[in-house]
């Protein structure tokens, strides 16, 4: 939850001079996101977020997250789009910031998500898989395999302090990672995050595919491993595999999984827990004393790593490997 | 900025049902109030706010704020009104909180106020107290001087680290209030938290009176007092006489101040000054350390009560004391 920039209604008026929005009726700072100050804004044309980019986003990289809204939008997908200022321009400069105003979704996303809202969301990340196909640009992830190491090393040494054992497991789950992870598998625009709070419905319908600020190019099914760990268990951490086959169901019926991205999804899935976990411990061992935000437990991503190290195909998630081949 | 409790749309859902306010579309936790958790809501027939109201808030007191701004707006002031449930209550129960619907009103609140936005709170505040009149329930202001010594001794002993000499300082301005504070003035009900962030504008229009969470029962004049402070100096603390003017013309053009009122009016001032000099310094002295937010300076009602001691009149602030009286 984040406003960390107030903005003058008289500055907002000066910036949406350059757009073609309509009056200003109201902007209310939204108390989401951690990155970014953004406030939800209603103009005589409708509402719209408006985002300022904080210091903690690279500069470079909005580009590359405003192009692929766009991109992903004209090619089919839900998901939000920047409105261009009559420049041309989808990136402008409010408060001293980079600000960008974007298409509001209407929709709420599910804090408790059933097998319906499963089948959503792997239908949603198949379309935004095929959606991304040609898009020009490319950003690394830095969140993938080569990032852990240094993570792992930012937090290793008190990462006992969360559970005795933590460190080697960790290391040794780490050094398999790094050793054995695929390479070769198909590669495009993966949203890197798609959590509950990032896919908006409307009944049992998706309705929006919003917060594109970890997309980036990566392994496909990586982002099928990232979901599986994020929608497929329970509050108390079980795995569901009821769900996971609504998902992986929803998911081959708009892309197809090859051969080798099966074999590969359950290694993928533990580096997809890993990678959770170690952004989550080093960010729990990093809470200043006393800070209002509460952060997310690492230990939920133990519990996923050590199910996911069970696994040993895909008939663990329920899915039966030949007709799921189709 | 604040959302302290989060809501299931599945829960929210539920609680809609009692309404009549159409199909839910989204909801988006608001970074605005320290008191309560808020929610802005659209829904097929509009915009509400969606108000759970936590524990700092007294339970007794809700019937006394969403009565009255029913009541406000019942008789003719542009502010918020709460939606009724189908049972015609206006508080309910969500995520095991009191909660209520209330309007959500267009409008940006200004955050460098003009002489025009000085005007427009001077003739809201009298309309307010004028639509005040006749509201059957009262609550007694906690925050008038009967309240101001213990505050007092919760952070006396820490003043002088703000300021050499604050805690003599203030001790001598509280036995003088104490002693000098008027009676026979009239009462009614005030909103008592009168700021620029709690008056909306649509160009040079007022658009609504927010946040009634501070209204209560008292000397009708002391609000005018709370306002002078609040809207009539500048950001380095200088008074400017031509926005008292704007603001004082403004109220007194549609509710005229007594001569007794108008006298009062610079003691009543040192002791608005002294109300929030005294919460903002408790609150100073209280941030949890590393907390994310940053409370507001004391010392700004320092110079403003410096300020007001020194008023000799209404002349001071800018007023021709017979014209005035009209």
């Amino acid at each position: 939850m984040a406003v960390y920039t107030d903005v003058s209604a008289e500055d907002l008026a000066g910036f949406l001079a350059d757009y073609d929005v309509g009056d200003l009726l109201s902007y209310k700072g939204i108390a989401e996101g951690v990155e970014n100050s953004n406030f939800l804004m209603h103009t005589s044309k409708g509402a719209f977020f408006l985002t300022l980019y904080e210091k903690r986003v690279a500069l470079g990289d909005l580009p590359f997250f405003l192009g692929l809204m766009g991109y992903l939008k004209d090619h089919g997908l839900t998901c939000p789009q920047p409105v261009k200022a009559k420049s041309g321009e989808a990136l402008g400069t409010l408060a001293g910031r980079p600000a960008a105003i974007i298409d509001f979704l209407e929709g709420v996303w599910p804090r408790r998500p059933n097998v319906t809202h499963c089948a959503g969301v792997g239908q949603a990340l198949a379309k935004l898989h095929l959606a991304g196909h040609g898009f020009a640009m490319t950003r690394r992830n830095a969140l993938s395999v080569d990032g852990w190491r240094p993570l792992f090393d930012a937090a290793s040494s008190r990462a006992d302090e969360l559970q005795p054992g933590l460190r080697d497991f960790l290391s040794a789950e780490l050094a398999h990672l790094e050793r054995h992870w695929p390479s070769g598998l198909p590669e495009g625009v993966i949203h890197a995050d798609l959590f509950p709070d990032n896919l908006l419905f409307l009944g049992d319908k998706v309705s929006g595919v919003i917060d594109f600020y970890f997309a980036c190019t990566d392994i496909l099914a990586y982002d099928v491993a990232i979901c599986l760990n994020a929608w497929c268990f329970e509050p108390d951490h079980a795995f569901n595999a009821t769900k996971a086959r609504a998902f992986l169901n929803a998911y081959t019926r708009e892309r197809k999984l090859s051969e080798a991205e099966q074999a590969a999804l359950p290694l993928l899935a533990r580096g997809a827990a890993l990678r959770f976990l170690l952004t989550r411990l080093v960010d729990w061992l990093n809470v200043p004393r006393g800070a209002m935000v509460k952060p997310k437990d690492p230990l939920e991503y133990v519990r996923k790593l050590r199910f996911q190290q069970g696994v040993k195909g895909l008939g663990d998630y329920g899915v039966e490997h030949a007709s799921f081949a189709g």
